[in-house]
């Protein structure tokens, strides 16, 4: 098993989240974040594990020299597909390799018509990434008919959970279920793969605290969260608030 | 033809089944049998002759020094897929063999609308196994509106056995077909290839028993078995009483 | 081009076609003819000039030191599938050879919707195969909306055998287009390519005399034939019958 | 760029083609026709620059030895299709190339749902074509709903003619728009790549000399024709008398 | 990253497009520019950084010794597919070098319900370009039911532009927003990866001059122009004053 402690502190994982530009597209921008060296520079400042981002933004604004591990997002669509959605590998292992990347995230859709394909694709990737010593993160994101209007049920997120542990991924990144307690058989499911959740859409920080606080209580690995802090006016105070709720006591010192 | 002998104890053979969670979903499991090392402990203490896992379980809780052999399951599919299943490779062989399996279990949907895909990989897979001397099982499930309502009938579990024999798969697990003179037809149909029954959902120690007795007294190679020895309150008298079934009087001394 | 001789006596083939199991299931089978080794007796016994099994029955039930030649059939479906048959390749040119092979065998269906995916496999197979010195035999057998109840018609049964012989195979299997002068524009449409009648459904003795007196006359190169022989009383005794009819007077001297 | 002189004559081209029995099936010939060695002594005796023959004719019938330069067509689709055809490859480069071919023919269905497939196909077999020194030759005959009605449109056929330059093919074949006038624009489009008319279905010399003398008027590189010549009951007087309107005056020699 | 200065004069770029008789057909044409001949004068002697060509033109009609550099568009597909276009490479990266390629081109048809097909493509050639250190342009047009009447609208245009960035592509071509402000958010949106306008159907000078005008203004990277020049009965007269626009007071002084 690879080593994780990388993207890790004080045993917890908090990854920001860029690659809504592919996959929502601009919309999500405002004149600041439209720019990636806006988001590098928060990504720097603030206390996070580690960046998420495609290979057009790794290739040309992530520096090997950054004190931010980059964990390079293999996989995309756009906003345009459909109900039952199929993500597909845009970039290889070995690129994001040598990029400098320390792991590769791809998002299987748990639900949807083509989630066979993707089941397909992801397990050659964590293969060879593995085999290069990367982390893997599989994103088991509930989509399509089968699953409509249970997205964020215990049942259907602990099913995504624990393909990510079957599937043999370090990481899943998933919705959260809403309370601690439905999120701890997530947990508990997914075994020795650490579980992340994901930040969602921008609420304000009562929510976002008490969801966050849900998710660690319930005993994940942490977060992956953009546009709760990329679309804040104050990116760094919501990271460093983050920071907090995620790491606990643990203060950031020299780098991660 | 490859030595089966390391997976066989009096010349029969019985499996643990755990890749329910891929399969189904945690929602087979409970707080106990949610947990791998749970699992890995009924199959150390249990009389099993191996255990059936899916990569990331065997790559995280399988242990190579352990004296329970490995097979893995290469194939999986979710149940959100619909009536006519496709369930590909996920694991590769060598990958298997790395983690110390002796054999590779691979299911084909019989009757299904992608059955003829099912069959192309199963024997790409079966030509690479076979080739680095590793046992092939092939799960030959009846689905699909072909077959519907004929599941366990005696010519259809028939025909997919035979269909293991001309694949060259050293066993078949099947469904059993309700009676030992049906289910003899079916041994017979499988040839030199071994029929080993499926176990299903979890059921009295009554109905079990009449049924593993007539897989047995059939000519049956042996049986898989899952949920009903490790949704019991007492898996390992379940797994005491099944081997004196499987094997007769044989009584478990050095290992299996 | 390659010596077929090896499976010719007087210029002739006899095939003891054995690839049921695989496209019809043990349904074609009775307590005796299940058993692969009664099979083998049959055409070890009879005046066959070679026997056509699928992979799993050669790997296990032929032995390279037998006196009686290999074809491996190399695809296959079941009798699941619809109306429009798709059968692709299940085993290797290398493992037939491996298994001792002198030709490979491989199904097109002529008129499927799926027939220029089986042109294109079958195309590459042929590459193959020759490129080892193996003969190969193309069962073209008419189906699918687009020939329904002409499947034995001159027009279609010809187009089938020519297209064997632009496809370059040694020799195609077809059905019996009923008489001899029809089926004698079959045999001058496949050129240098030889035609074998196939053996169809079990039937009386008077009946198949004629058929296959038929496809002699109209200069046939030989039949491959399986249930007539098998599913008899007397298997052994319809085979020398049939020997007569397509060797002619030659008898069996020292093995083909 | 490949040197095309092996197949011309006062650098006009005169193919014979004999693919016929792949393409519609032997319903295309009579009791001769059906004889590719007749074929052959009407290509030998015959004033073609070249003969276009299937794999398999070309392996069982045409000698390297002989003096008439060979084109293999590459790929096939029988008359079984519907009305969107998809013609794939059935012979690599490189057995045309081993069978002594000087060079290689594909069919593209312009307006076919499937066209977009076979755009693919070809580009990649040009390119290794090109690369051994063989002559690519694309068939671009408009099909599908698309263009039904509009087949020998000036338009429709000019396209075809375009694409096949824009792909770098040496020769496209085509049908004749019926007038030389629309059909010297057919030739502007395809710029450096020359224009074959094909020869359609018998018809009799009165239409025929019209037609062939307009095609050459137009400014094309010559034909490539069948039916018309091997269905006529003077095979070699119809061939001189298209060679006396594709080559001019220039007489037969040494050989072409 | 590549070094784009090559195709760039005062750090614009404006490219001399000819892919029409692909995508379009010698209908776009009349008798002079139907000649590549008369396009590669214009390509020579016009104010253009590169002209843009598929693999055939490029094979028969670009000198390598030529002072204009040479894009080869990769992929193609004709008039005659529907509302959801799928373009598919039809030359090899390899073939574009080898013919003296500076660059290549791949159209991306964002919104297609084939979409996810051709950015896997895309991202396979970007790699092995950006490997040969070659330019590489993404042509990102809105298309189909997704997006049918917003194919020039800020939001439509804007997300393509952005899939060009998080592709890596170093430019991407994309039709005009119609007004300077909206065609900044595009350039924003795109980061580091240069914009280019698409010309689009002829229109008379006033227009063009106005919509180049604001391309420019907006901070775009520059043009890609065919039919506006070479559909004008002085296309070099065009080219000059498009120069004008694109590259502000530089003159051509010793090639670009």
């Amino acid at each position: 098993m690879v080593d994780t402690s990388v993207i890790e502190r004080n045993g917890k994982v908090m990854l920001l989240a860029y690659d809504q530009g592919f996959e929502h597209g601009p919309v999500d921008f405002n004149d600041k974040s439209v720019n990636p060296e806006y988001i590098m520079k928060i990504a720097q400042n603030g206390d996070f594990t580690g960046v998420v981002l495609q290979e057009g933004l790794a290739a040309r604004y992530y520096k090997k020299e950054s004190d931010i591990p980059l964990i390079v997002k293999l996989n995309g669509k756009t906003s345009f597909q459909g109900e039952e959605p199929l993500s597909l590998q845009l970039c290889t292992v070995r690129k994001a390799a040598d990029m400098g990347a320390v792991g590769v995230g791809y998002t299987i859709y748990v639900g949807s018509q083509y989630e066979e394909q993707m089941l397909v694709e992801f397990s050659r990737i964590e293969d060879e990434a593995h085999d290069r010593g990367m982390i893997v993160i599989a994103w088991m994101y509930p989509r399509g008919k089968k699953v409509a209007g249970r997205e964020t049920d215990r049942d259907v997120v602990a099913y995504g959970a624990r393909l990510g542990l079957e599937l043999d991924a370090d990481f899943v990144k998933v919705p959260y279920t809403g309370d601690p307690e439905s999120f701890s058989w997530v947990v508990r499911a997914a075994g020795k793969t650490g579980v992340l959740a994901q930040g969602g859409k921008k609420t304000d920080w009562e929510n976002l605290e008490e969801e966050i606080g849900g998710v660690m209580q319930a005993g994940a690995a942490g977060i992956a969260i953009g546009r709760n802090v990329w679309q804040d006016d104050n990116p760094n105070q919501v990271s460093m608030k983050l920071a907090d709720l995620v790491y606990g006591n643990v203060k950031k010192e020299n780098g991660i």
